[in-house]
Order: C-alpha cells, then sequence, then structure tokens
C-alpha cells in the first residue's frame, strides 16, 4: 500500500513566522510533486490555531468563555475562528507552499463534505459550536492526493444542516488517518514544540525513541515517592490517542519537534508509538 | 459540449442574510448533484465581499484608502480580505449549500494554485495587494466539476511567490469564464441588485431583454440633449467587459437579478448579452 503521512503542527510553529516557514518548506520538500518529481510520499497537513485567533477575539473585545479549562465557542467566537483558521492561516499555508513548489490545496471540513461532525453533546457542559467528528469522505481525499496535491485541513468541521463547528486539530489529525487506514500503511505525526514524549520533562535530551504499549503503562503508573506518574501529565491524553489511532489501524504514530519533520519520518528523531 | 455557468453574485445579497439563504437554495436546487440527481448542470460560483470587511476594518481601526475611488489593499487589508472572504463568507456558502444537498467546494486561487496572479502594475498608482489574474487552472476545475463538485470561488488569488492578492470577484468570474471555453459551453451570469441592463436606470421595468454589440454602441453614444449617454455609465465596465469575455468564447453573459437565478439561467428574467 501506498504511505500517506498525516501531520498535525501545533500552535506554537504557527505563531513563530521563521519557524512556520522552514517548516513548510522542509514539508514541501518532503511531500511536494511537480512535473519532475512526480512520485513523493503523499501528504496531509492539518494545522491548529496559534494565538491570532485570541489576539483578534482581544482586539474586538470578545471575551474567551473557558469551561474546566475548555475553551467554549460562542456565536462570536465560531466567527474569528472560521476567519483565522479557514481564512488567513490555511490560505496563507497554502500559498507559501506553492511558493515551495507544493501543490496544496487548503479546505474546511465543509468542503467537498469531507469532514462531517455534530456538535458536542455533554451531560452539563455546552460546549458552544464544537464539533465532534461524524465521517470523513476518503474518496475525495484520494482524488486529491491522486492529484499530487497536498490537502492542508483547517480545524473547521459542519453538521452538513449549515452550522460550521470548530474542532479540535489532533482530533481532525486522528480522525483523518483512521479513516484512510485500509486504502493506505498511514502515519501519524504530531510535531510540537518539544523533541517528543520525554522522560523527565526539564530534559530535551531525554527523549524516548520507541514507546509502546506495556512501556506506557509503566510510564503511567504513579512512582512511591512522589504519587506522580513518571510520564509528564499534560502527554497522557496525546499518548491515549496516539494508542487509540494504532487500535485502529494506523502504522505509526510519531511524536516530535516540527523542526526535525525530516527526521521524524525517517524515524530518527521524535518518538515513534508503536503496539507492541 | 457540456454546459458550465458561472456565477458572480454581488456583494448587496452577501450582506443580506435573507436573501443569500434564498438564493443558495436556489443556487442548490440548480446545480447541486446528489446520488439521485446526478445530471445537473455545472455550476461555479464566484462570490465578493459585502461590507462585512469594512466593517470588521473598522473594528480593528484599520483605515481604507482610495486612491481614485479605488480601494488600496495595504497588508492590514488584505489580511481583512483574507480573513473574510476566504474564511468567513466562503466557508459559511459552502456549509449552506452543503445544507440544501449542493456538495460544494470553497476555494481561494492559491488552492491547487488554481488561480495565478501578479501583483497591479501600474504607472502612478501603487494598489498594494491587489492582484491582475494570470492563469486558471482549467483541468483541475475540470477534475472537480466531475466530481459533481460546485466550486465557490473567493476574491482572493496569490503569485506562486507565497503572497495573497486581493482580486476583484467580476474578473475572477470573467477569467474562469474565459478559461473554461473550449472544454466546455461556457455562460457567464453576473447577478446583483438590478432587475438586468436598464434603459431607464430609475425604471426596474426598463430592463432590455437581449443587447448586442450595435445596440449597445448606440446606447453608449451621448445623447444630443443631455451629452449623457443612454445607458447607466456605471454599466459600462461591466457591459465592456461582458462583451470581451463573448469575444474570448463564452457563449452568453447574463445580467440581473440574484433572486431570479433559475430564470436568468433560462433566458426569462434580464439582459442577455449576445455578440450580434
Amino acid at each position: 500500500m501506498e504511505k500517506v503521512f498525516v501531520i498535525k503542527i501545533g500552535g506554537n510553529i504557527i505563531d513563530d513566522e521563521v519557524k512556520l516557514a522552514a517548516f513548510l518548506q522542509e514539508f514541501a520538500g518532503i511531500f511536494g510533486s511537480s512535473a519532475s518529481t512526480p512520485h513523493k510520499p503523499l501528504g496531509i497537513l492539518v494545522h491548529g490555531g496559534g494565538k491570532l485567533a485570541t489576539r483578534l477575539a482581544a482586539e474586538l473585545g470578545i471575551q474567551q468563555q473557558l469551561v474546566d479549562g475548555r475553551r467554549i465557542t460562542d456565536a462570536e467566537t465560531l466567527k474569528i475562528v472560521t476567519m483565522v483558521y479557514a481564512g488567513y492561516i490555511n490560505k496563507n499555508m497554502v500559498a507559501q507552499l506553492q511558493s515551495y513548489n507544493c501543490n496544496a490545496i487548503g479546505l474546511s471540513g465543509a468542503d467537498g463534505n469531507i469532514i462531517q461532525a455534530h456538535k458536542r453533546v455533554h451531560a452539563s457542559i455546552d460546549y458552544g459550536f464544537v464539533g465532534d467528528v461524524d465521517s470523513v469522505d476518503v474518496s475525495f481525499i484520494q482524488s486529491l492526493l491522486n492529484r499530487q496535491l497536498s490537502v492542508v485541513l483547517a480545524p473547521v468541521t459542519h453538521d452538513k444542516q449549515g452550522q460550521l463547528l470548530n474542532t479540535n486539530a489532533d482530533t481532525i489529525a486522528q480522525e483523518t488517518a483512521k479513516a484512510l487506514t485500509g486504502i493506505y500503511d498511514v502515519q501519524l505525526v504530531y510535531s510540537f514544540e518539544k523533541s517528543g514524549v520525554l522522560l523527565d520533562v526539564a530534559d530535551e535530551a531525554s527523549v524516548i525513541p520507541v514507546l509502546n504499549y506495556t512501556y506506557y503503562q509503566q510510564l503511567k503508573t504513579p512512582q512511591p515517592g512522589s504519587g506522580e506518574p513518571k510520564i509528564f501529565a499534560g502527554m497522557i491524553p496525546k499518548l491515549d490517542n496516539a494508542f487509540a489511532a494504532l487500535n485502529s489501524g494506523v502504522q505509526k504514530v510519531i511524536i516530535g519537534k516540527a523542526e526535525q519533520l525530516h527526521q521524524l519520518i525517517n524515524g530518527t528523531a521524535g518518538t515513534t508509538i508503536v503496539h507492541e
């Protein structure tokens, strides 16, 4: 089966113009096809929002609502999310990729009905216009990849009833990766500001190169002295999702630094999450 | 040859939520394909910006610069244009069309390198980030239309050097229509708030049903009494463009009211511009 890489790029890179340009240039070098080099691996880029949306909301005097640390998406916030994520960030990334000879296409979940979602249902919290993914149109993605296009997905979906929905970019990456299994050999890359999953959160050199489920369970166990797990608590949801993706047929999940995209893909940097 | 309609929708409709919804529902009824009705005519929708961009700029304290009545697109204005046109308006239109069972895809010119442009060169005025169209990728548009997708184009292009450019929506519609001739039987529809080309601008009932080049030259001639042409001066650039499109192989240009889309396409409303 042909390989597809689904690459999530985190917010910190998006906020840094120089780092973002370097990342996109590297992405283009790996995935960008042209008439002379038509057989590069296939790439899907999923981006979050960075701080621009927060800044714009502040400038417009729109209050951010948080419930249990989760951002609530009211109508005004959704408007900003749509403008900034699906508009400004998505189109600028695509234009930059084009300049590096990577033929990219930027899409929201509404475009071609590529990702359909529903407004989140929760017993006690109304998250507002937040979407949980129902389906990903694999056949449409495949037709774009077949044209040697790199697909750039914004974290905005829709409910097929006319409502756009704010959707977590990690989730978009994971659901897209899962949907493509069976047709492609899918690898999911979470690129962010850290070098990988660290044994010691204060030490960037303590990257765990390969993490399997058994080892992960050990690292999650509270330690005798501190009562804390050995692994950084903030990584646990990401890793739980990574193992869920593997259970759904994704071949590999790789977590690491955005600046090392090439090495992440080659398995020479970051943490590779594997079944066993 | 198969028919394609390229439909430009004007700003006044975009600003009116109720009229816009009605227009999109009508568009979906004409062009929206589904498994049960796969053989509808092919449609491309080109939208302008409406007043939302101006309003957002005002809220953010960004001054609009005008030179000779032309809006200058500085970096801050381009940011707003990208957010509002390619983000908010484009994605909301697509989501609405999806809700009416019309599988639509919203694109800027950067997406799939669909419309490449260059920064406008002018002897005395620096228009800023305004783009004049160089090329339209017909083969990519064709592949989308072949998948029964309705293409929704935002008036934002790029220069293939990483720069997004603000581009007039009438021009996008015209250049797209021209590029598609030879492959399709192309009809170009300019839908706006008037019922068509009027003999008397104050009388909505004075629509000229068919306007050929000879008649147009007569209407453009300054009248003996007033020294004014019989036709409304504001229509002249639109009509010059319409005849240019016909000269480039577009079959028909139709100008009329957005609320009458069905009749415009059937030739029972609006003004049809023809060669002779």
